[in-house]
């Protein structure tokens, strides 16, 4: 099977890491295609930067719509562009953070997410709103470091997500951690085995779900809410959706 | 005061009716600007056409950040671009779907909304849960009517609206409608006459709201979560954050 | 326009700030009339307390009936007698802990209560739940002080406001403050600045909510839930319902 | 045991039902005392209603404070005055609804609230709501009757009462059914044998409320939200809480 | 009347404590019968536990079905077997945590659980959850001792209970404590004359909750979810439905 | 990696069944072991018949514990006997009910559960409380025939599931619908290719999560919740945690 990948940001680093990262778990047979949108901020920290990326994530969406792709995913942790990119797409979308939250319910009775900057929570908390997994969600604990900054400072990175970590677990009962951030994928080995508790990597998550859906033959219900957009006219954008 | 009304949609008919509606309940010393993005989908009805749309009502919100405006107002229900806006702005950004639900709770028990097309239904949820009314929501009642067939059948739109918003009322216990979506304003005044219950437009619940927290004034906290977005490059939008 | 404000405490001096209060926001077309009733304690802190102050709120509403108000307020923050006063009027009556907590959604994230002594706290969370407004409050922060200290000792009251604020704001997550008492309103304006995020009084906040609900010209539904008082006879209060 | 009954509204007929009822159910050694204010609505069926009927409930607390009795009940089942009459009392005080309710949900999945006017079923939302009770609810359904109707056209009021359980049972789930007025009892073993579903009156509930948390040799908590109201002057009320 | 309480583990001095309990608070006229399974484990800490605690309950159920009980009880907080044993039998069936929870309701504004080790945690709230209490419920908050502990240890036992239940009522708000293992009974009347704050024991709330019920008439609904269980073959246990 | 599935219930064909339905989607290094407990009833309808299957889906994944298996699933739609296995067992044990309903969360905005008997409704609400995904249920539908009815009139079963499939799609808003019982598989293909939305059964749905869970890696968190049943004497069951 073919799964594209696409990283909402153009931070060419973070979109080789995630490849990378995707790879480890792929099946033999499945083969990973991973991209930067052309255009976009080069991380993604507020809904501003949101915005601008979902333009990028629809559009290689579309792009890719007749390249015999069995699966997309979006691989930046606000999940970015997901529901547009679905209604985009023939094939399933799977967002990074949906795919790791539902999956660490299988293994703990608690997730919480540990991620970037503070002002970043409120988005987390609309996201894990959006898939009704409130109850299941301990905490969202933050960092107060930037996007690129997991990459500048590892050791930095590695620190902070180990302190937030603990606290998620003593403090709000966390029993699995889910990391906010694509770019954390690094970190997640090493912080599971001084945690001794699972930790969720969102791209490789993703990854496994999109294998299983494909597996499963399931694709979006086309029928009403992921319909594919009406046809209709956009100013400024020739044939957008000619 | 100055407030500025975007129509995230590029309907110059539609941004007419909304900057004629808006008058009609602006103060004498409010002045009212009303304007659509220069590029973007001519109406809005899923979340493809609302990702555009966003970048749009952010574009008009920066390119008048100096122009002396006391608050923003975006005019499309699905209050498309809002929190980005917010972001950007140093004025309050006020929606129209929030300032009219918001509002509706104070004369009646619970509201309904009444709107196009069944697929906006889930743009709805979102839109409700985000503000956290689902509580005061009675119910979501669907025309099948595309936005943009309000204005060349307005007959089949009155007839529509008024039969959907008999069955909120007497079905599902409405005691205020929220007209959903910004190109329906022309028919409040008629539908609240024949229906007995208030009717509330989102563009009119805006400029009232706005008002109310420019006079009072406050503004958007810009402490944390709308903060400024962060200096950052965006490729392929040279300056954007400059 | 004129707004009949009903202070629904017996003490002069409140009244007299509460009037003062609104008449800093009142538009110039905006008459006010403050009163607190003929009998009722003078200070409102717990459920005793309320069932009485109701009393003098519905009393109040129902003699000023003719007089041609286009909007009642009751301001107290436990908005004791809302439904009942608004059973008995025509216009809008509008509470003075809805409308500021209403209105401070549009500038905030959530918004913390900060009010007087901790028995107060239940009666606030009832609030709060009846308005729908759970998941937009961070916290509700109590005091020890009564409500008259606030008057009889302004810098202990301005003392303690200020510091479980802050604590709202680190600990909670407020991104606006809402004074949880008709008696804080002389607060507002020194612990804005000192805080730097928006704080609500209830009592201005109120005004700007009626004005902009008699401009749109809208008023309860009296279909159902919030219809006249059905006639019939209260043994030992001749006339009431006649 | 003593246990002190207010019907909080002034109809000596239905006050006689209600110690009736009452006595079927208490136990040999519990003597019941059933009384009405001596001022105050002849039924309850609004706001307005709940305001004055309050009042008379406290006062009847007040009243009996030192006549020894174990537990005081509030027959109305808005359960009006009920928290404030938690305040007056050093010993339980139960409201039928809360009683009712609480019992209803150990012999049947959901229970479904049959009740007066339609107009009541807001009051009947706001009392499940305080006591926490929403997913044990299947559904509150209205007659078309007032309180006093029940007693005057008592074979209208079986007919109504059964058409709405039956509704409750076969459309909503419910497992019991609950009566919704204290003028109900009268008709409760008719209607179960006819259902074949548990139904609980109110009054009788409350009764062996009491004196199982008589036995239990449990009272409110005096500590902070039921302590006493604090002493202060009440304008127009002399002596109120001397 | 009869009422037969089952305790679900198979430690006899837990049986006789419990026994001892009841009879405390049961009237002159109830009879208690009170056992223990044949088989099972001596304590119930886990899910594992009550697996196979849940089995000794229902065959205690089962083979008193004929012997005129008027009710039977469970007593292991986590009600281990409540729904099957409620399916079994023709009489109520109530379980300590259920009884304790709602009567707690009625004395205090939220109550907390206080109970034993942290992983009985999960077991309390699916509790909680399942009788849908969760808005009345302030905290869970466990020692770090197992059941039989209370027993060997009962001065450690009291201090835990105590010290955990401080930080029940100081820092999450409880105003009655609910003990949350039949085990604790005996700490019950010390720890509430300390604390100054009701505290329920699950054993004699569930005796009189089951009183209630009976002089009431009031039975399980056995149309639908309680209903028996259908006849049909249990491979390996020969007769079980016949 | 090898995977053990086991059918709760004791009716052989549908073993057969389920092993068969494991094979379609299992890759093709997944080595599937399909067995039923020894003892237990031979289909699974209501509390009781989950009480004794419990048992025997623990006794199947203790007695496996040192045979190599990566990860086991329970296929019962009421997922009895999950948590106690989950502890019992080191690897990831999951839920055919869980793993569904989370994966249609990908691909619909709601999901419908469309089941058995009408009492099985309970438990299905009850399961999905516990995993937390209310909100992405839009509801329960039952059919009116038993388990094994589906297996020996599968005419009838198409038939019946199609239609409250319809119901469920067209009234409550499903976009996915869950098959809610192991013995449905067998309708899934057809059903989907008729109703154009995706059928999700639960045992290959479950396949995928396990080989997903394995690829990553990740099993229970055996710290706390899921930690291993505490060793303790079991009366009757000699060595059961020796």
């Amino acid at each position: 099977m073919k799964i594209k990948i696409i990283n909402p940001n153009t931070t060419q680093a973070m979109t080789d890491g995630i490849r990378e990262a995707a790879l480890t778990v792929a099946r033999p047979d499945t083969e990973i295609v991973c991209v930067s949108p052309e255009k976009g901020p080069v991380s993604i920290e507020n809904h501003h930067d949101e915005v601008y990326a979902s333009v990028g994530v629809v559009e290689e969406v579309r792009k890719s719509a007749n390249d015999g792709f069995d699966a997309f995913i979006t691989a930046c942790y606000g999940d970015p562009g997901l529901y547009p990119a679905r209604e985009v797409a023939a094939v399933p979308v799977i967002g990074i953070a949906e795919a790791s939250m539902h999956l660490a319910t299988f293994v703990g009775h608690r997730f919480s997410v540990v991620t970037i900057l503070p002002r970043w929570k409120a988005v987390m908390e609309d996201v894990i709103s959006r898939y009704g997994l409130e109850q299941k969600c301990a905490s969202i604990r933050c960092t107060d470091m930037e996007v690129l900054e997991f990459e500048s400072d590892p050791e930095k990175g590695a620190r902070e997500l180990y302190e937030e970590s603990v606290k998620a677990i003593e403090e709000d009962g966390a029993e699995a951690i889910c990391l906010g951030c694509a770019g954390m994928v690094e970190f997640t080995a090493d912080l599971e085995k001084r945690l001794g508790v699972p930790v969720f990597d969102g791209v490789t998550a993703a990854v496994k779900v999109a294998e299983a859906l494909v597996d499963l033959g399931k694709t979006t219900n086309k029928n009403l809410y992921f319909n594919y957009p009406q046809k209709k006219e956009y100013i400024g954008y020739p044939d957008l959706l000619g």
